[in-house]
């Protein structure tokens, strides 16, 4: 997706060989006419699925899922949590999802209604990287008895292999960007050519 | 809002004296449809205003938050963190929100880059209970010097006096739906007769 290149080019800030900082639109700030694109987007890419519902992981995935929703029909919106709240009085899917980045291990958590059996659930992030919190979303959907339809990536850290994971598992993965690493600052992208950015840190 | 309070009665549950559980539609299971009646609302609630920003804080606040933003012109859309990530570097504005409801002190924490000195900012949040957690966003506004334009609440707990507190303080306060108590089991709105509701476990 070019304009989100573009805007990861532009917004965007590389820090140390594999942090990228997108704080500005996607995770802290939210660009909500933006988050349209990306909506449109990921619309376009699994035109071809049946998706009776949505899961993210809250809490940046919110937005992701929220505004991809109105593109494919308005299915439920779930996300999943970190925690049990003091409301989840019914039974729950829990699954422990592995942080590669911090070496730790948390539990997410979904209501056993918000997940049913024999549907297609589409799994949304902001970001992709060891694939960690896909695989546990995905646990979760195979609890309920669901079908993981495919996972979308707002932004895919390529050189943490967390697609490629997921793909020999047999998911569909999207990723709306894949970055291919970081070199002295600059992002680079995958199936292109080094793309020449400035210092960002001023913007 | 009429819409609301039906929803309210047809899907949410009262939990003892003092719960509403609306994960159906609002803060677990979301239904992107409905949010954005929501958000029309707000819209149509502030629209004597300017809104340069919206300040929620994570997680169930960001699909309100960007559920809104479209309807008053796309301003750009900040959640508070509840922990600093590793990715904000630079500095931060942050506060101690209390929690009536737990008797804990939890930090909230917004880059400093996302809120900016004279800007007007739109407070919104799902719930509105004792008020601590907007009483804490409105601090974060204050200490970039901004000006709080508003504090917007899906669904206030009228029984427990953050409304109240919030305008004694003199913020304006607009709730879509304000629950005056809970009675057997039964959701009593505001400025209304006791609205009859059946058992909402079987829905």
């Amino acid at each position: 997706m070019e304009a989100l290149k573009e805007k990861i080019l532009n917004e965007g800030t590389a820090i140390g060989k594999d942090i990228i900082k997108v704080d500005g639109f996607l995770n802290h700030q939210i660009d909500a006419k933006f988050l349209e694109r990306i909506g449109r987007e990921f619309a376009a890419r699994f035109a071809d699925c049946r998706i009776d519902r949505i899961l993210t992981v809250e809490a940046s995935g919110i937005a992701i899922a929220v505004g991809t929703a109105p593109f494919i029909g308005y299915p439920p919106v779930v996300f999943a949590k970190k925690a049990t709240p003091n409301t989840m009085t019914d039974g729950q899917f829990e699954v422990q999802a592995k942080s590669f980045t911090k070496g730790t291990v948390s539990k997410l958590v979904v209501s056993e209604k918000y997940l049913k059996e024999g549907e297609n659930v589409l799994i949304l992030d902001d970001f992709l990287a060891y694939g960690g919190a896909s695989i546990a979303l995905a646990e979760l959907v195979a609890k309920a008895g669901g079908n993981v339809v495919g996972i979308g990536a707002v932004i895919e850290k390529g050189f943490q292999g967390g697609a490629e994971k997921l793909r020999s598992k047999g998911y569909r993965v999207e990723s709306l960007a894949v970055i291919s690493g970081i070199e002295d600052g600059r992002i680079l992208f995958e199936d292109e050519e080094e793309i020449k950015t400035e210092d960002k840190e001023d913007e």
